[in-house]
């Protein structure tokens, strides 16, 4: 049987582009015992996978040349050789970008849908709000009337770690590239203050006006100067949550800038580098938590969703260019 | 009652030199009822001091202008008009620079010698030994095997840092800046190896052939291009103890180098920033565990004692050049 895939055709330099992709119709093999074929339903599409696009070892493993990119997957089971699952299941797995594909059953799970849209497994109930949720509580560890400043606030991880700021009794300030996600994490998010950092000339200086008594957590999705304004203004004993540094991502170079290591010294400051898989054992914890909330209409989600199995690669790059509201899916 | 003491004359602007410091006579007031009249001993001169000479808030108190230095000084009760405290009685406290002064008991900690030498108060069992103590056992968790990479390694805080990775069982790599203090580490502290950065050409390659595991800790006292070096051959999970940035301090601009973040982040790396006090409520289980492995030898301690309290601003500007081998200390 035939499908399409979508490989890694050249490693990029700098940004990518939609020339490091390429599509493919592929023959799949037949179902062994204890494999299923899957029909993709939503794909994930996640800042981290432009790391696992570059050459070298990594802590993640690197994509390789010609081989499908793979992600977080909800797919539809249309035949199965496994006792687990059977045609009709809904399953979420690290899946490659193919029309269809066969998986074993190991590393699979399903799911019984118990909140409002499927896509929330892809989402705030899966590596995304797993990531905002231990790298907050673990990490951040807000207490009731500090200060939590968000960077990348309108991204997927960023909606969420500032809802379960505010849960936490914190005031939340964010951090966003355009004066539409402003007002959708102020109205929509409950963020106390939103800046807008393209339009903004002093950061810094912003910074401390929104926060009269200094940052005490800063959750940093983002990197380079945009943190820098923040560090300037964090608390003695104050906590670094380092998630992301997207505005890095795609350097040639090794970036400068100011060296920290002096004022997080003298301000006793703890800076956490994390990935998710570091919290794996606390896993069901962190669901339990998120979907009671959820449930009860206090954290909510908000998805940019493309439509057409081909876009995959052109959502990808969208990312970087911050076209995408909290979590960028792909529809089949 | 005539006595003489050293005042900050003026802010240094980068460097401090001797024209920042004053000396001059002063009258002394007459003893009220919870003072003592103090003759100093030995006088503690540490990398610390030149933050408190800069201007604007910090978490330590500012050194006022015109007014004396302040620092850990070791002294003998003349006159006493404490219940605490009688004449002859040796104390420790946080006095300013001056060759006799009035103090009130509080804050005083009186001294009965249990080891080779008094001023071993003012180091390996005082803040020079808590600070490594505290910074290397809670930041930096050294597990046997481990690799520990200390910068400063030959500077008064480095020497205990490095032999206390070793009762851990521990591999130690120092980083110092003559050969003098890669062979005095190596042949009287237990060092495993160490680097003279002054001579070294690559200091990253060196690092990564010294630490062919990786490195699982750095202690840092220096900061600057040094750092930067050892965080490239981290490993995942290390931690960084954030304990002096000596390099820097006399910077007049932001100093600027390549942006750590990508790279804690990736590797999950915890950096954090300390200064005692945090640890304060420790402080005896430090001292206790201190005052035992430097009464049963395995831990040395090394000072350069300068004479004269007219010395006290020169060895203070030593610091900054080098000249010490481990604890400076002014014997008046």
């Amino acid at each position: 049987m035939k499908t399409k895939q979508i490989v890694l055709a050249s490693r990029p330099n700098g940004i990518p582009t939609l020339n490091d992709f390429r599509s493919e119709n592929i023959e799949l093999n037949d179902l062994k015992k204890g494999e299923v074929l899957l029909k993709g339903l939503y794909y994930s599409v996640d800042p981290y996978m432009r790391g696992r696009m570059n050459e070298g070892k990594s802590y993640v493993p690197q994509f390789e040349l010609d081989q499908p990119i793979e992600g977080g997957v909800l797919a539809t089971v249309v035949e199965s050789k496994s006792d687990l699952f059977k045609t009709g299941d809904t399953v979420l797995g690290a899946l490659p970008w193919s029309e269809q594909m066969i998986a074993s059953e190991k590393g699979l799970q399903k799911i019984e849908s118990t909140v409002e849209s499927l896509t929330y497994y892809l989402g705030i109930l899966g590596m995304t709000g797993l990531t905002a949720y231990f790298g907050l509580m673990q990490i951040g560890k807000p207490k009731a009337g500090e200060t939590v400043v968000v960077s990348g606030a309108a991204g997927a991880v960023g909606i969420v770690v500032g809802q379960l700021a505010k849960i936490q009794g914190a005031r939340v300030i964010g951090i966003a590239g355009s004066d539409e996600k402003v007002k959708m994490l102020k109205e929509e998010f409950g963020y106390d203050e939103v800046v807008n950092y393209k339009t903004n000339t002093n950061m810094k200086s912003t910074i401390a006006k929104l926060c009269p008594n200094g940052v005490d957590v800063y959750f940093d999705n983002v990197g380079g100067s945009i943190s820098d304004a923040v560090i300037e203004n964090l608390n003695f004993h104050s906590r670094i949550a380092l998630c992301g540094q997207i505005s890095l991502y795609n350097s040639t170079e090794i970036p400068m800038g100011p060296r920290i290591q002096p004022m997080l010294l003298t301000r006793s400051v703890l800076m956490q580098g994390f990935i998710i898989n570091n919290f794996q054992k606390d896993f069901p914890e962190g669901i339990a938590h998120l979907s009671k909330w959820v449930n009860e209409g206090k954290l909510k989600f908000t998805e940019t969703i493309v439509e057409g199995f081909d876009q995959l690669p052109t959502a990808l790059l969208g990312l970087f260019k911050g076209e995408n509201n909290g979590k960028m899916i792909v529809k089949r």
